[in-house]
């Protein structure tokens, strides 16, 4: 957002796109709060604050922390499933193509929006009612990563064998991106990578 | 503990021996504590409680959640290494000997304990004193698992692609733990390790 020549750009913005713009801040306050400070710093209050954003203005979108964190998982599988997807068209052809399609798996599980996720998942974890409501945002975008590496691995392959290599994959992946919160893993992390798609490909030929 | 005829026996304890027994029963329920209700409910004091230990008997063994969270970590380290380790006797000869090692890693990540550790590993991510004290216990009991697995799947093979494919075994189990923490993921998990193993049993070949 600039500013226009003479002109505040912002209160000219018609409400409904004032309104949207708001609710991304938060959402993406919310990502940066739960990674880097934990799901018990992560209230409206301080997501509000870190967004620059009036605390009426957030509960006015949110009225509740848990109808923050559903609009933000929401929104971040979505993002991380469409990122995936459109990464579809410049995976290399031929024998790097594995280990493209196996490093775009672990990239999903390794970013501020994973850290993000495992905050939430981790709280879900003692929480019954949280845990009932994102089960199936979770189970809906793991057949989502499921299906894509499927397709970018082996095409309309229905081998069950093949299937649950891919979920294998997907499992190392998640591995890697718990590895990853405490320290940078990334050099042992490529290693790993490497040499799972080298068997992986075999497996798979 | 029982009573003997005539005579009370917890007060006749020695002393050392009842003190022992209070810091294992504190153990013992921090371990439930985190792994039932999360890190916030995990105060010294719930703990206590749900150990049927006084606060101040809870307190002189461990006067902050910190020091007891930590003293967990170690006992919890060191009983995942020497179940693995004991375990390396019954493991079979022949064909089902890789499954029966992803097996055995793989449970390392599955039950409460691991879910405890998730909890405290989750409150690190955003505490960096947590997270220095953590790191190196993390590390030691990282590396001791992989060279349990290393012994049971390749002798003492110094193969570095060999060192790999252990790793991301590893790795593929603690995703596969994480997979766990929201739903009861087990039948699934068993068909994951069943392919994984067929494929790294071939790559060890």
């Amino acid at each position: 957002m600039g500013t226009r020549p003479g002109g505040v750009v912002n209160t000219r913005l018609p409400q409904q796109d004032r309104s949207r713009a708001t609710r991304e801040r938060l959402i993406a306050s919310t990502i940066d709060v739960l990674a880097s400070d934990g799901w018990a710093a992560a209230t409206v209050s301080v997501i509000a604050e870190r967004a620059g954003v009036s605390r009426g203005a957030a509960q006015h979108h949110f009225p509740t922390r848990e109808s923050l964190v559903i609009a933000t998982l929401e929104q971040t599988f979505d993002e991380l499933t469409t990122r995936a997807a459109d990464g579809e068209e410049t995976l290399p052809e031929g024998p790097g193509r594995v280990e493209a399609v196996v490093t775009r798996a672990v990239e999903v599980y390794t970013g501020t929006q994973f850290k993000a996720l495992l905050q939430v998942w981790s709280a879900a974890a003692s929480d019954p009612a949280l845990r009932e409501t994102i089960l199936p945002m979770e189970r809906k975008f793991a057949r989502a990563a499921h299906r894509l590496t499927m397709q970018s691995l082996a095409g309309g392959s229905t081998d069950p064998a093949v299937h649950r290599l891919v979920q294998a994959t997907l499992d190392m992946a998640r591995g890697l991106g718990l590895a990853d919160t405490l320290s940078d893993d990334s050099a042992r992390r490529k290693q790993v990578i490497a040499t799972w798609s080298e068997v992986l490909a075999a497996a798979l030929n």
